[in-house]
């Protein structure tokens, strides 16, 4: 017998459990431990919905839906570190490997809508990718203030690193947030969070 | 000087990293480990993108973010089990002093926002809280099922407490949900997996 449309939806949903075992970089504020994927796509989720006010015209739900699936294909690809050049050479071709075993659990209308979500986030143009990518890249940048920069020193990252990652921020983010961004960084750099250049 | 709106809003998302903190009682689905706040609201409000259809006329945003915000008060209030009656008691209390300190956090028309959704999802009147309600509860029910009813042994929990925890899908949730949990505790009864009456 064909599996019904709740049963497909339902094994989904529990393939992507494993979401939560996929660890990242950052610590946690508290140190305690590193950050798994699902907990740092919660985060985001809550930060879209608190600082869409600074994203002018957002559509906040596509945003928000965007986000909760970005980064699904670790499941697969594993998360590749943002300062690991070496790691994202093949980083596409793992994870576009990955939303095709994953996605296509789903029913085929949803397959596709979860598989478009997630290609527009990748490609950075609309206005829902930009916004879900400066705030993919503040997360983590306010957890590692928060940390002291402990991962950035421990990864020899120096202040010139962070810029670059932040770039979309700085060329198309919001004013407000660039201009936090910078004051922190020069504030991180005066406390010695970074590596030297 | 007064704290600029942005830096009341960051203040509000490092505070409530501590959600990754709070441990809840259910197992992952791999049994690796229990599972905290952070990681259940983001698969809840997976959960709401992918089962939404069986929910006619839901306003998707408003659920979104109704599961993203619902367990915010526990970084202060704690997790309280659904099946421990003595601790369900001073629950409310302990939620609503947790409600006005953290929401207080964020800009005055922000903290309403969040307070309102809270107590809209609390309240389970609107369609949206009871989509929140359901999801809520199949979710630990899903995970565990997979885990071969763990938890559930563990706490004593017989199958009358389930459907009792699960009422509220049975009462008001689609009849296509409602009947999975059927089927899904019939099997599980045959199994073992619940505390014998």
């Amino acid at each position: 017998m064909e599996p019904s449309r709740l049963e497909q939806q339902i094994k989904f949903i529990l393939e992507i459990d494993k979401l939560k075992t996929v660890l990242r970089q950052t610590w946690l504020v508290d140190g305690s431990r590193r950050e798994n994927d699902a907990e740092h796509s919660w985060h985001l989720a809550l930060m879209v919905m608190i600082l869409a006010e600074h994203f002018p015209g957002l559509d906040i739900l596509k945003t928000l839906k965007m986000v909760l699936v970005h980064d699904l294909v670790e499941i697969d690809a594993g998360d590749t570190y943002a300062y690991d050049r070496e790691a994202n050479k093949d980083k596409d071709a793992r994870e576009h490997a990955a939303a095709q075993r994953l996605f296509s659990l789903l029913p085929g209308d949803q397959q596709a809508e979860i598989d478009a979500l997630w290609r527009e986030f990748e490609a950075l143009r609309t206005r829902e990718a930009i916004c879900g990518a400066v705030i993919d890249r503040l997360q983590p940048f306010l957890l590692n203030i928060s940390a002291d920069g402990r991962i950035w020193r421990e990864h020899g990252v120096t202040s010139a690193h962070v810029i670059w990652r932040n770039q979309i921020t700085l060329d198309q983010g919001p004013k407000v947030i660039a201009d936090y961004i910078l004051a922190q960084i020069k504030e991180a750099e005066s406390r010695h969070f970074f590596a030297a250049d």
